[in-house]
């Protein structure tokens, strides 16, 4: 056959199961997984995930930046790999399907060729990218980015967590770094399945997301400096209060992504006041303003505003600022030839559908420099992402699956 | 004689030493002290008093709470004793000035003594009172909470630190938990010397502050609830930011306390934000808002406009909002008789001196409940207190040291 039928199906019993087992592995507090980068518990992750690998006859690979490529052979020497990729590395209170999902949707694909013993032209590959979410260390979607050869792998090795361990040390603590050069693997084409991480195709009613871009994102770590002084005994005009300054600045940040409504966003999820003492005015807030947009203009913009406003507010307040860029990507358009096979594959399915942005970051838009690449979205209970009470159906992981595994042996080619 | 002479000085070098042998306990990373209450460095501490006093000839006793009273016999088995009082422990980042200058201060009025060979008819008693800053468990002066009758013993050993550690645990713990029951001495009157803690001695170039009233301080903790959501991926319309809602409140909190200028102050100098993370929105935000005046009918204002402002943004951000006093300490009026005291001594020995509000809590705001208390001042640059800068000069501290001796052996009556 030409094309794969329709009756081609993935086992959705099977890769929900392989979700909630590797979900036991760093368990969070109120049901999701705290499974963070180069930790014991990532560790403990790999490993599950690497038996099940050589359970399904896969050859492991391991790269300098601790990233996993599971192969299944394909039947043509000459032909490129199809990627499958996303991270088993989870936020602090992350859920159990932000990137899980797509490694073991992945996983699952692989599994039913086997059980269906088809071959395809092409290999297949299975990829586990190393910190992804860039909590731990950031920035995010460090190994991809080290990989589509748009980070330098030493300054990522540099990088340091809020203990002052580093990045390089950790990965070999872990045991998880290989011998591979990083970027070395070329691609015929790269596919990731992921929760959709907002609200629109629930809203909907969708089962479907064919990424068609993903949103840029700006991210400055603002350092603003004042002096820690008794919140008693000095009086208000001789305050110098990083902390009241943090607030303004907040409030200009809400201010900028309204003013570029629907699309745009911004917010800081990470604070940090110091001394923080109930009795002692903030001397000292570092803060994380994150900027997003699909269109490139508006990001600059943002940026730019931020840059002048939060100036202006350091000036008036007596406060020293500093302004560092600690993740500056720009918005991504996929491959035509990818999102083409997704939307097909979904149409051929009989799953609703529609285009959609990716609002968050993801291992495939850096890999998009490198290799023709595309999403499957899935929706997510009320948009919730990052957060422990993230949840999906089985109904709608298996669809996720689906979609994933026609447009890769699309792309793969079934030999007949 | 009737009053002690005007050439009776104590000995401003050695307190100086004392000062700062203390402080090489517990360094600071910037020049000043972490010695923290109930740590290590806080026994550490008290040890070293401990044998600074048993070398005055004084008597140690010990509380239930903690605090250490050392006793320097009276002439009169029925006069009840003259205190001076203050803390040796301080913030994370605290100065070596703060609570330190008290107690050392009374050491050297004891050593002052002993030196002139002087009787007085009142026992003297230095005391070192436990928790008084309340930075690592709330509330601050806790101890001299108990003492007065204003705490309860059982609540005070049941508060938590960040850790989860218990205060009547750690108590026992370093070993500082004492046999007498906590409230159970008399006091004839009780002094204590402290820095100003605040620009205003400085500016004017005064000597000595004679502290007439306390500020009243209200602390409020409030924790904001909405919904940890990814950043890039929530369109603005559907976020519950915690963090944008904290920083509305700060905004508010600011502008509550100038309408009051330019007695009142309010700021936050504790806010925890969770989860944390660059690309998560807040879900929850926790700090505690800190007012003071010297008039309880702003305070109280203050108080109900937060909470009516507060409950506001919180109803139209859709966020939820809980409230807990944690501390709310009303304004003080010193003893008129001790103030005088204190007063007098400057004038007599030709210091410059003003009148003065203290702008922070002290243990003798708690302890102007059950005896005649009163305050010395004396300035510190720039107003810098909590902060490692904070300094002093060497004559400042003896000035108020020397205000302290007379103020003290005026009202201890001396033996001829």
């Amino acid at each position: 056959m030409a094309a794969p039928g329709e009756n081609l199906r993935i086992n959705g019993a099977r890769l929900w199961e392989s979700i909630h087992e590797i979900a036991k592995i760093g368990p969070g507090v109120a049901g999701g997984s705290n499974r963070q980068t180069l930790t014991d518990e990532d560790a403990e992750g790999r490993a599950l995930f690497q038996s099940w690998c050589e359970a399904a006859g896969l050859e492991m690979g391991v790269d300098a930046m601790g990233t996993m490529f599971a192969t299944r052979a394909g039947t043509d020497p000459e032909a490129l790999p199809v990627f499958i990729g996303s991270h088993l590395d989870t936020q602090p209170t992350g859920g159990r399907y932000d990137g899980v999902l797509g490694v073991l949707g992945g996983l699952e694909v692989v599994r039913t060729l086997n059980d269906l013993g088809i071959k395809t032209k092409h290999p297949i590959i299975v990829a586990n990218w190393t910190n992804e979410e860039g909590t731990r260390f950031a920035p995010a979607m460090v190994a991809s980015g080290v990989f589509a050869g748009a980070i330098d792998q030493d300054w990522a090795y540099g990088r340091t967590d809020a203990k002052g361990l580093r990045f390089g040390d950790e990965l070999e603590r872990i045991g998880w770094k290989g011998p591979e050069a990083v970027g070395a693997r070329k691609i015929h084409a790269y596919f990731e399945l992921h929760i959709e991480q907002g609200p629109i195709l629930e809203a909907e009613g969708k089962d479907i997301g064919v990424v068609t871009h993903g949103q840029g994102t700006y991210w400055t770590q603002l350092t603003l400096t004042g002096v820690a002084a008794h919140t008693g005994s000095t009086p208000m005009p001789m305050r110098k209060n990083a902390g009241l300054g943090m607030a303004r600045i907040l409030q200009l940040v809400d201010e900028i992504a309204w003013s570029h409504a629907p699309d745009a966003v911004g917010a800081a999820g990470h604070i940090d006041v110091f001394p923080n003492s109930r009795n002692v005015i903030p001397g000292k807030v570092v803060f994380t303003v994150d900027f997003r947009s699909p269109d490139l203009a508006v990001l600059q913009d943002m940026e730019k505003r931020l840059y002048e406003g939060a100036q202006k507010i350091a000036d008036e307040m007596g406060l020293g600022l500093e302004l560092e860029n600690v993740n500056r990507f720009d918005p991504v358009t996929f491959d035509a030839g990818c999102v083409k096979a997704i939307r097909d594959a979904a149409e051929r399915l009989g799953y609703s559908h529609r285009d959609i942005i990716s609002g968050a970051g993801h291992d495939a838009c850096w890999i998009n420099r490198v290799a023709p690449t595309a999403m499957v979205m899935c929706p997510c209970v009320g948009g919730l992402s990052h957060n422990e009470a993230e949840e999906i159906s089985q109904e709608w992981a298996a669809a996720g699956a689906d979609v994933l595994f026609h447009a890769v042996i699309e792309t793969a080619g079934i030999v007949e």
